[in-house]
């Protein structure tokens, strides 16, 4: 399993949302001086809010605490590659890092479909790396979708 | 000037963000039926949130109104071609159609950029039509920057 804080609070955060019967996906900012400020699980359903990602809120929140739309110097750790919209919101946020787990050929858009870090036109480039603790990333996915399908 | 009621409200949200400071950009939600349910105005500066875009505040607040994440057969009026983030906020929410004003060579994402909806990985592609009312909408963007740059 995990072996940080960060990892260890994004899986919560993750394991929590399967049990409100969310897809399992959990976020995680950490301020530059590696303090947790924002986590997140998704909440579309619940929120009736197909915007209402994990990363969405976590950056939203974090955004909230900091008084800034401008999370300058933050990571972000999230348990799944991020789609689009998400993608797009980190680099509006400018955040420093991201770190994702489990890849994601279908919805992702880092390292698949857009690749929006690597357009010409993005305006903000995080660092981004994927791939972390992502046999437990999708064994927590595989269980969430093999109740449902 | 707009001649449709929802090129009107999406303008006057533009106009109205514009007079609190904020990039002009306003955003209309319409039901299938063809009523208003939501509109707003650019609010990333007031909210301290980079991912409160016209459009996304809109999405939100129609899917609020609706009790629903899924907007389904609505439609979208907005005066900027959307962002990576709004377009794939647009595609999660499932739009039926997108009608956008100003197309945005530098940050959209609809017909620039990453092209969001022709990715073959794009689970749900609204229509998409750009360039209505297009000198009215860029000569709003030029009178707001004009003054601060």
């Amino acid at each position: 399993m995990p072996a940080s804080p960060y990892w260890d609070r994004a899986f919560a955060e993750a394991e929590a949302a399967a049990a409100r019967g969310e897809v399992p996906v959990g976020a995680v900012v950490v301020a530059p001086g590696g303090a947790i400020i924002a986590a997140a699980g998704n909440r579309t359903e619940e929120l009736a809010d197909a915007s209402a990602h994990a990363e969405l809120l976590a950056l939203r929140a974090a955004a909230a605490a900091l008084g800034s739309p401008r999370l300058t110097g933050c990571d972000l750790y999230v348990t799944l590659e991020p789609c689009p919209m998400c993608a797009g919101a980190i680099s509006h946020f400018r955040l420093r890092r991201v770190y994702f787990a489990a890849y994601d050929p279908k919805g992702g858009a880092v390292e698949h479909g857009a690749r929006l870090f690597e357009q010409p036109t993005c305006l903000h480039r995080p660092e981004a790396y994927g791939g972390f603790h992502e046999q437990a990333a999708a064994a927590q996915l595989r269980r969430f979708f093999a109740v449902r399908r």
